[in-house]
């Protein structure tokens, strides 16, 4: 596997409330704002998983989240933080998947215009929730510089805002407020398991978590074949890949300045699971949980199942662990491919 | 069609507590015994579905029930009001479903053993539910004869307590928590459908929901394939069918003598829907809601979908409509092959 690293951009400062892109108030502010828009969803359990699992597992169904995923949270709060004025030219991003469907959604309620740059490649059902929240989709070829390139002439176009999918303040807020809705409804929660991507969820979660409960675990769900986050933890700077191959389609983003010091502080480690074994989540969590999900949103409980958690002393006793369900945006001929494999 | 008619058994008192085999008092004593051990299923919306209906809709998600249907909230009640002498011989019963699973679970429970006697037909699911909670499975022929000799045989070696799946008021009143929690999570719900089969659940549902909000409006949705229940209603007798043929293999069995009469005082309506309907309801579900459903499961919607409920003038003022989702238990390939039909 060919890697290749990058400098990182360090945004540390003296004071607690500034060392992060996020902190803890942002994520109660951000909670403010879009708290009557947002779904509080439900927390599922099933005695069957925690008896395989041999813990008590909590699953923060995201799936259920407006837009079918947990981007709607950080859509919104970017949106809603906009001045009038800056929101009258519209917003603008470039997003495979579940952030661009948010990012319409948010901007459909504002009554703005979204610009969508989409690869060519991406499901055929998160274009069609693109569609149906009214964004204007553009067309991309399957790599970041052509992505990067019809998203620049759309903001010559337009003047539109762009807001990222990961690494930005308003973004990690908004994720972040999982952690307040999740700790309320289960405050015996001891640990956390987030999917890792660009590090927007999991760096509001970690933030805001912690802030509330400061011995509170946080562990970071990542595939195997995707593992940028993990080597970027081993090696104490961001790692890029240069190839990615995992069926997760939503955690093949890499960490950013914002959020790569709030992974690299305070997520206490990374559990890197093969795609069979998220296969093999997604099956229980269609048999037993009787939920939808994408495979991205199955990785929390692929890697609570695995060797490499259930063998290593340091998580024994992790005895009430929550785990956030990332999103349900699946084609159904994927997700049925998905569970025959 | 070939139509077979019955008597009715009237039980019919004066007292108003004494009307029906199920009143609010006993779903209330229900609710007591049963609610630490039931999972108080959430309640999800979309504004996507409020949309396509014109209504508000709210979707009551029993096939996040232990068991994986709203069963077993009856089993759980029939099982625990037994004494513990009638409760040491263990339970009995004959179903191709839900129940089945739902009975074994309450026994396991209660330390008791489950006999259950199921069709040889019964979809794999069901059977490994019943298997995953302890229940000894006696395999009977795909007729009610059968499944009866082989019960019969069973009680009389094991002295075991028949456990009705419908027709008995512990059942009914089992169900009727539905109410409880329902109109408490969404109190301006005007309106409540709710799928019809032996009539337990929409008895005990019907029974509790028109004593907290007598203005309420109760509606069953049935299949066009085994609409015993809407004949039952315009002929003002039990009608049973020598005939059924729909997909929800839920939705097949008859009214009974405790059921029936509910129905026929408290059902202020039955909506019939063609198979065709189901499969675009389960095929919301999976694409909006995120959530796996059986076919039966999805009939609400698909009622409230259907030109039958959109064009009659007499529903034009139900406006938030809570929708009872029964059971996510379906077999994959069952459930992929109907989302493909």
């Amino acid at each position: 596997m060919v890697i290749l690293t990058i400098s990182i951009t360090s945004i540390e400062m003296e004071g607690e409330t500034t060392k992060y892109a996020a902190d803890i108030s942002s994520v109660k502010e951000a909670y403010d704002r879009i708290k009557s828009l947002v779904h509080r969803t439900p927390v599922l359990s099933s005695t069957s998983l925690d008896d395989i699992s041999g813990r008590k597992l909590y699953f923060k169904c995201e799936n259920f989240q407006k837009s079918g995923a947990f981007k709607f949270r950080g859509a919104c709060n970017a949106v809603l933080s906009l001045t009038d004025e800056e929101a009258s030219k519209g917003v603008t991003t470039h997003s495979s998947g579940n952030h661009a469907a948010a990012l319409s959604l948010a901007a459909k309620i504002r009554g703005i215009p979204a610009f969508i740059v989409v690869p060519k490649s991406a499901p055929s059902c998160k274009v069609e929730n693109i569609k149906r929240y009214d964004g204007n989709v553009n067309l991309a070829e399957d790599n970041m510089q052509s992505r990067e390139e019809v998203m620049n002439k759309v903001r010559q176009e337009t003047s539109a805002i762009y807001i990222p999918s990961s690494n930005d303040g308003r973004i990690m807020s908004g994720q972040g407020t999982i952690s307040l809705e999740f700790l309320e409804q289960i405050p015996q929660i001891d640990t956390l398991v987030v999917p890792i991507s660009g590090g927007g969820m999991i760096a509001g979660i970690a933030i805001a978590a912690k802030a509330i409960n400061p011995a509170i675990r946080i562990l970071a769900a990542e595939p195997k074949g995707a593992d940028d986050a993990a080597q970027s933890k081993a090696a104490g700077r961001i790692i890029k890949l240069q190839e990615i191959n995992t069926i997760a389609d939503g955690l093949r983003a890499f960490l950013g300045d914002h959020t790569w010091p709030v992974v690299r502080d305070l997520v206490d480690d990374i559990i890197t699971v093969e795609d069979f074994e998220i296969i093999k989540a997604m099956k229980l969590c269609f048999k037993i949980l009787k939920i939808v999900i994408e495979p991205s949103g199955a990785i929390g409980l692929a890697a609570v199942l695995s060797e490499t958690f259930q063998k290593n002393p340091a998580w024994k006793d992790c005895k009430h662990i929550g785990i956030v369900v990332s999103g349900g945006n699946v084609d159904m001929d994927v997700f049925w491919e998905s569970l025959n494999k």
